[in-house]
């Protein structure tokens, strides 16, 4: 079950590594994990003064080869210059890719956590990894960009540590809201029915395979609109498996997730994703925004109907420093990994003129 | 687990019967069924002429107590008048309220059909209703009505029955689209994944209710909005369950299904739905509503996802004779079980003046 990584070695300078803490990590929620440990890949070189920094934080089942999944960032045209920046991609806690997580053994039994590790909030995933940054004597982060769970956790991470100088936060809000609290919860729904689930202490031979798949399939309807699906598939009939085309394709998107996630992950980051509230236990949602003075550039993406752009629109009103840009693109919530254009000029106009509140 | 009827009572003359055919019913894909019967409630008198008739189309839970979920309908206010009108509501074959269906014995085998219940076509379900009117001696249907599935086999009932006078679709399009049929299928991997699935073949004691209730959860998100969500369950946290509102609401209603009907039951007219193309072996979408010259009211949700507005839209502009109407709701899909003040004033004055093809 444990997922091996991918390395694409096109991007110069790739390295991943683990550090491991020898303090303990005690939970929002009260629990102790022991000897947390976290893999990370940086590309680029830091500098003397540890602060030529760009964060990348990935989404729900990305992983920290961020020159993967974020290859429009790297690539000619793209906003990073290893030249110049050390850019660190941090696997979060409570994932499947090697940071600590459900698949870990847990040092009290010598078997893997699994349904027994504990729930982590995206502050629980900000303060681990900012004991790594603390690790590396990073002193000023230039730019934190996340998109959907990433944006989440750079959003904690504006509020919860003062080196952080600009953010991108793409595709999320200053809450989970009811509606995407309610996707993720049909999504657990359909793992825990799965009829290998036994309480999320199943075998490596014998995974909750379908109800995993059935939650990526659900996911994926959210992360496209209506119109990407129409276009894509259309009632395009599929003779071989005599099933719609779009029927076979979501198929083997849940197969595909299958082979490289991990079902308690999915769930216990999916309820991390549940618990992110910028306003929880500090005021109102305006007035936590209204602090952050530092420069912001918030993308939102026209057809997003998982984390519709009102969410976005809301962050850029009560920020004082934003920058608020809308990607239009068919492709709904997951353009963030795909209109690498549009981003790329968005923020390199919002890096060149970082104070500026209106791109065109 | 076969549902039991809920009849209300506050409804005058409601009467619900049995028909069973003696000849086999052939469906599209060549199954046979024998002696195939169906339910149906009838309000109000059949007049002389037998042309008083308005028919209702049930939606894809929904059942032929018409009076009970289409109760704004019926109650002053409401466009039905039994003094004039005779009212029929057929149980959709392929259901579990009382008409053929994966519950219904087998007489070949003597046990319910289950997952051998054949594939059902939207086109099958209008053939087999037919017979139901034919053997009613129905001369003439004054309206025919139908939301969601209803309003799919509505609009195949104005193609296939020169009976129907005049329709009113609401919330669905020419044709099941890739989105739609997606979002079934997440929801069929889901019902299979369950450890009670069993290939279709489960007992009454152990239905694959983890399953269902998954699929219920999905279609819920699906059948409401994010504003909805929003306004309803915000991130109150219900203390008593340890999670959110909404991830409770979300778990009682797919508890309250699971009560009521049944998996294979659901499968088999979700894929019904997936078969809607009104243009299938006809022509095209245009040419087919083309071919359509009486009044038609279309009647669209501004805020539903399941079957975006452009669908309605689309069949308004293709029907010659149509009249469009854009229900303004937060309710999303939804709504059309619930915005009953503004049905009852579209329908009205699309009655009185059938012909005009803009009402405000």
């Amino acid at each position: 079950m444990y997922p091996r990584f991918r390395l694409f070695l096109f991007i110069p300078m790739v390295d991943f590594e683990t550090q491991t803490f020898s303090k303990s990590f005690i939970t929002e929620s009260g629990d102790e994990l022991q000897n947390p440990h976290l893999v990370y890949h940086t590309w680029g070189k830091l500098n003397n003064q540890k602060n030529n920094v760009i964060l990348i934080c990935h989404a729900l089942t990305g992983n920290s080869d961020a020159s993967d999944w974020f290859s429009g960032l790297f690539e000619t045209g793209g906003i990073i210059d290893l030249d110049k920046h050390f850019v660190i991609c941090i696997n979060h806690p409570g994932s499947c890719y090697g940071s600590i997580g459900p698949t870990s053994i847990d040092p009290n039994l010598g078997n893997p956590y699994q349904a027994n590790f504990p729930e982590l909030t995206i502050r629980d995933i900000v303060r681990l990894e900012q004991q790594l940054l603390d690790e590396l004597g990073i002193q000023e982060i230039e730019l934190i960009i996340g998109g959907s769970m990433g944006g989440m956790i750079a959003l904690e991470f504006c509020v919860m540590d003062s080196r952080i100088k600009s953010a991108c936060l793409i595709a999320m809000g200053a809450s989970h809201s009811a509606w995407a609290i309610g996707i993720s919860e049909a999504q657990r729904i359909a793992i825990k029915a799965d009829r290998n689930w036994n309480d999320g202490f199943y075998t490596n031979d014998s995974p909750p395979a379908q109800g995993l798949a059935a939650a990526r399939s659900m996911a994926m309807i959210t992360y496209r609109s209506p119109q990407d699906y129409e276009r894509k598939f259309g009632r395009n009939w599929n003779i071989q498996k005599k099933q719609f085309e779009v029927e076979s394709y979501l198929g083997y998107q849940g197969e595909k997730l299958v082979q490289r996630f991990d079902a308690n992950s999915y769930i216990t980051l999916t309820k991390a994703m549940d618990s992110h509230d910028i306003a929880r236990g500090r005021g109102t949602v305006k007035t936590v925004l209204e602090r952050l003075t530092i420069p912001i550039l918030i993308i939102g993406i026209d057809s997003d109907l998982l984390y519709p752009i009102h969410e976005q629109i809301e962050l850029a009103e009560h920020l004082p420093n934003s920058t608020f840009r809308e990607i239009k693109s068919k492709y709904g919530h997951d353009a963030f990994l795909i209109e690498f254009e549009q981003m790329n000029r968005a923020l390199r106009q919002f890096r060149e003129q970082p104070h500026s509140s209106l791109i065109d």
